[in-house]
């Protein structure tokens, strides 16, 4: 479709926000799609109307059903359709008779099994322009947006409304980015699995996440773009506002035949896909979590205005594998200046190392932590610092044993808490002064895994995220500077 | 040190299984290491006798305080020592005049820290050789041996018995493995923080290793050797036996320094280095996760007589980002011949792909999905198999929500769990009987993170893991196929 950037809204709303959905496959056994993906909507607290189509039921899931569109009483924005392959063109025209404007075509074996396939979808394309009814699909495996509690897709995962817009040929890896937003306590503002992309493509639906508000970050999986040069020319205009991160399949010849077999996607020439990127400001990343790690690193942070880093480190060898890391990305692993040498002197233990990392030598406790971060952020060799290990800075008294009492876990749970937000209130008050970013990654803090996820919230409600690993906060870092060297070089 | 390979047991019983352990340097200070590392040392377990030493205390966590060695009523077998770089000469020599034989050095500020440091470390190593008393560190973090219940080091991380052995000169990436064998349902055998190596060094330990039976993998983190020629020459012989996987830091100028300011390491040529674990058949990795990762592929797996990989994927995007990384890590995504596809025809799906990855296109579940990997992985075209995604092998008939009731939410996490036991115990027969490795990596199956951690436990039971990332599980096995290779290269 092409659409002028005035009617996205418009026309979306039907898919995206849409007040009332037909269902057309409704069905009763768990096992299969047309009841599991009902069931999310459901279950997900969809608020509008729903009206599951099954000739042979009555009720599914409390919900009455009808024998066909037609039955349904007012015209629905939107259809989902889970009906076999052979019986889409049927469907979808008698959606269009009862003029719904837009549809999800979960159905696959389309052009991903070969010509027959081709041929059916080319039908059903036809079917719904020359109907005025857009199509996500076929071969989707569904669309979410948490803001409209709208969560219909296949798996269930319900991620609570954020910032990230996940645009992806393929629905597995939306789940995974969903599970990823989820986990790392921020949300998605839209899922959309845009499948064999047979009407609606990758760059319509980039455009319509340009525009949406709720959308600050923009994640992307492709297996290929059928309009590239639009795709990019779209998307380096979207990249001077807002920024996108590129995870592509088929770099090599195995991926490639994959991604024909799976969406019917021409993979193309990786070296070309690359220049692209560069040249339209893509953040271009090499695997699902980086994915993740990236797009949460540009929200958590202001952009560097260099690539000179100090680290400080309450731990040698994650310093070490840290700067390792840093140099193979291309960043700079700075030298300090003497009178910050001296500044941190001042207050560091005799035997500290003098260098970059600054190695808090397991002798750093409490507020000497932060105090580094700030002495190293402030030197105007700095463009940015990597913190690594929160521990030093969480000024808790007492020590957490396995063998303490339940009461006094709690207890140090919650000091242990509030020492984190301290540390993270302080660095955030630290970006702001300098304007330059600071990337943490640590060591879990304590076992137990609710209590982690306590952690993770109270990170996330700061604007702020911590790796888990040293070379993860690298290649964030390594990417903010990329991006913000990008718009430099572009006048952004 | 210079050991015959029969001392070796004798010497190093007293670190790795004392009797008894004297505590040097003992605080009632809750922020000191000098109360830390007792208190885990007690927290732990320990079942020997524990003797504080400490002139201006009666007690300590319990447990009498000597006010110097001498008082303490036996020779300890092992010291450790927790007082000021300048007062540990002293101690060394009242241990030795005791009749110590080991001690730990926690104490920094040694040859780390330049010259004066030097002299000072230069020192202790004279006097303990002269005396007889074997000496880890300066400059460690601890040793930890779970199979003796020691856990005597920095962190309150007590890793359970397991079959990892960890050496590593830098203490917090000990912490680091042991949090990742923690999670995986696997342990440690040992623990090993060697710090700067003054007297006992990486080969003196590796050779232990060696020997130790509860040690089936060795993990091994390194910062530079003292004695490369015979740290390479002692792991040569060992990988004919038990696997080594080597991270090393300082691969870049900006790490080379790093490890110089960190453990007083040379980091030296890093091709130099590669060269020599190619030639002594170490694996060497890249980042600390994927050292735990392919320590455990190891562990789980037989190792594959070929490169040639069949993939298995309830995931299109999955099965695309996996087929890129193996084929990016030389492993061969083969083509399967006419007659496993026409074995998969009879019963997958009809859309399905017909190629490799084969993709399971969201319709097959139960045990189609380990029958695929059974046809797959017998094919003569195939050396492994890796299998994306667990939750088509999962046969639950009920979908799990979150709105469901706690009693019906706690049984249908019983059956995803006996599910998961089911799909590993099917495909650890079809390993068994087809001697070629199976690799798995999957989505989280579903959250709540105790119950996360349920199912980890449930896989590590049956010596199986699943990596949580599609490329997780190229690399894991390409490690297996490096290995492999080597071992038949070698005629071991």
């Amino acid at each position: 479709m092409n659409y002028k950037p005035a009617d996205i809204a418009t026309n979306f709303r039907p898919l995206f926000e849409p007040r009332s959905v037909a269902f057309l496959g409704a069905s009763s056994n768990q096992g299969k799609w047309g009841f599991r993906i009902l069931a999310n909507l459901v279950y997900g607290g969809f608020q509008g109307k729903l009206y599951p189509v099954n000739p042979k039921k009555e009720e599914i899931l409390g919900l009455k059903v009808y024998g066909n569109i037609g039955e349904v009483p007012e015209t629905p924005d939107l259809a989902v359709i889970v009906v076999p392959p052979p019986s889409v063109p049927g469907v979808l025209k008698e959606c269009i008779t009862k003029g719904i404007k837009a549809g999800v075509v979960i159905t696959a074996g389309f052009a991903e099994i070969g010509e027959e396939g081709e041929k059916l979808q080319q039908e059903i394309v036809d079917i719904g322009r020359t109907g005025g009814m857009i199509l996500v699909g076929p071969n989707s495996f569904g669309i979410v947006n948490p803001w409209h509690k709208l969560y219909l897709q296949m798996p269930p995962i319900f991620p609570p409304p954020g910032p990230f817009g996940v645009l992806s040929q393929s629905g597995n890896v939306v789940g995974t980015i969903s599970r990823l937003a989820i986990s790392s306590g921020f949300g998605c503002s839209k899922g959309i699995s845009s499948g064999n992309e047979a009407d609606l493509q990758s760059q319509d639906y980039l455009e319509y996440l340009a525009e949406d508000a709720n959308t600050k970050v923009i994640l992307c999986y492709t297996e290929g773009f059928k309009d590239g040069r639009r795709f990019f020319r779209i998307a380096r205009e979207i990249t001077r506002k807002k920024p996108i991160v590129m995870l592509k399949a088929g770099e090599t010849p195995a991926g490639a035949r994959a991604v024909m077999s799976h969406t019917a996607s021409l993979a193309g020439s990786d070296a070309a896909f690359d220049a692209m990127c560069k040249q339209a400001g893509l953040i271009r990343v090499r695997s699902l979590d980086e994915l993740a790690d990236t797009g949460i690193a540009l929200l958590c942070n202001p952009l560097p205005r260099g690539r000179r880093v100090g680290i400080v480190t309450a731990g040698g060898g994650w310093g070490a594998l840290a700067a390792d890391a840093c140099a193979k990305l291309g960043l700079d692993v700075v030298s300090l200046p003497p009178e910050t040498l001296a500044e941190l002197d001042a207050f560091l233990p005799a035997w500290w190392n003098r260098g970059n990392p600054v190695d808090l030598v397991a002798g750093a406790f409490g507020d000497a932590l932060t105090k580094c971060v700030e002495v190293v952020l402030r030197s105007p060799v700095v463009d940015a610092v990597i913190m690594l290990g929160l521990m030093p800075g969480v000024e808790v008294k007492r020590q957490f044993t396995r063998s303490s009492g339940k009461d006094e876990r709690e207890q140090l749970r919650q000091a242990l808490l509030d020492g984190i937000g301290r540390v993270f209130d302080q660095l955030n008050e630290l970006v702001k002064t300098h304007k330059k970013p600071v990337v943490v990654a640590s060591e879990p803090i304590a076992f137990g895994t609710g209590f982690t996820d306590k952690i993770t919230r109270a990170m996330a409600e700061r604007n702020s995220v911590c790796y888990g690993m040293p070379h993860q906060a690298a290649s964030a870092l390594a990417s903010l500077v990329q991006y913000s060297e990008y718009l430099r070089q572009n006048g952004a």
